[in-house]
């Protein structure tokens, strides 16, 4: 692509060094902002800059935050004593958005996987078994990737757990991991044999069964 | 989609009002923001604002441009009798890229579509009958769209520059159309009938043809 306006080149650049945004619509961005009020295009480039700048996390639960403590951590609604385990902030904001939880979470920065490099030292789980004996934690659900490493990686959590608490450093804790099974509205004869067979073996009685929003 | 830090929630709300980037792109983009050097992120940021806050316009051929005139009017290089009519700054930047071009442009700002309220008062039409008279052009070739709009366009500045002519105020301009047929790689059983005949009434001797790069 050849411009002639090296400001409408570096901003297509700029744009275009961002996943998922090929050069076509780096442009289309850009010749988007042109056509916009210069103060409004003031307001994101400053709002980018800012969240940049001003972003934390969280010094007790890794999640991303505005202050030393996030929202989450410092709301004293939350019930502190339930702990979720999720791999990243995204899935703190699914698990936020369900509006289903009132507990706090722990975001590990990922899962164990030794073919991407990631080890135990690498995620933070030292500062969960940390909390576990400082927090007055009765339960620890963890939501992780149904894959090899997320089972891997409650797996290696729980021996840790047990054996820190074997240690009499702690009182004992529930671990739990959320469900697996079929998804609402999927079709079972699509569904994996692995997901189907697991949706058996963890069949649930009628009476806890629930349609979401009735 | 349910945040716990404002200064996310800001820089995903600023990102999601760009063209085709919902919630979820938004979101990655800004966690793929939070992954990178501050230095990083204040740079794009800053090159954004700088973007619209010095881009302008070039005053004679309405072009996206650095300075007062962009850089190919101003270019005396380019071949100043050579006018090559376009739509918008997106189609400049194509048949820039195509390297095959070493005339001058005048950007219309849109095609004539009584449908979308866009009639030629809105269009730099005035602008470029004014350049006809003042500057030594030679051709006029029309690059717009091929479509009703794009064809009642071109007849439309058409006569009006032969009724200019006739006044005795400009000298007499050869105009020309960008041509139409199969695009390269196109195949020929699914090309509509009317770029079909079109592509055989305007048919090109052989000598005249050849692969591109070759």
């Amino acid at each position: 692509m050849i411009f002639s306006s090296s400001l409408l080149e570096n901003a297509v650049t700029e744009f275009a060094k961002l996943p998922g945004i090929g050069k076509k619509t780096a442009l289309r961005l850009v010749l988007h902002l042109i056509k916009q009020d210069p103060g409004e295009v003031s307001r994101f480039s400053e709002i980018i800059a800012k969240m940049r700048n001003e972003i934390k996390f969280c010094i007790r639960c890794h999640n991303i935050s505005d202050n030393t403590l996030c929202n989450i951590c410092s709301n004293t609604m939350r019930k502190r004593e339930l702990l979720c385990v999720v791999e990243n902030i995204r899935d703190v904001i699914a698990i936020e958005s369900t509006q289903q939880f009132n507990g706090v979470y722990h975001v590990l920065g990922g899962i164990i996987s030794p073919l991407d490099g990631i080890g135990p030292d690498q995620l933070t789980i030292d500062d969960l078994v940390k909390r576990l004996s400082e927090e007055e934690i009765e339960e620890i659900i963890f939501a992780l990737s149904p894959t090899i490493q997320g089972d891997t990686t409650i797996y290696y959590i729980s021996k840790k757990i047990s054996a820190n608490g074997a240690g009499g450093v702690s009182q004992p804790v529930k671990i739990t991991t959320i469900a697996r099974g079929i998804a609402f509205g999927g079709e079972l004869e699509y569904t994996d044999e692995m997901t189907l067979a697991k949706s058996i073996s963890n069949r649930i009685p009628v009476e806890n069964f629930m349609i979401p929003g009735h």
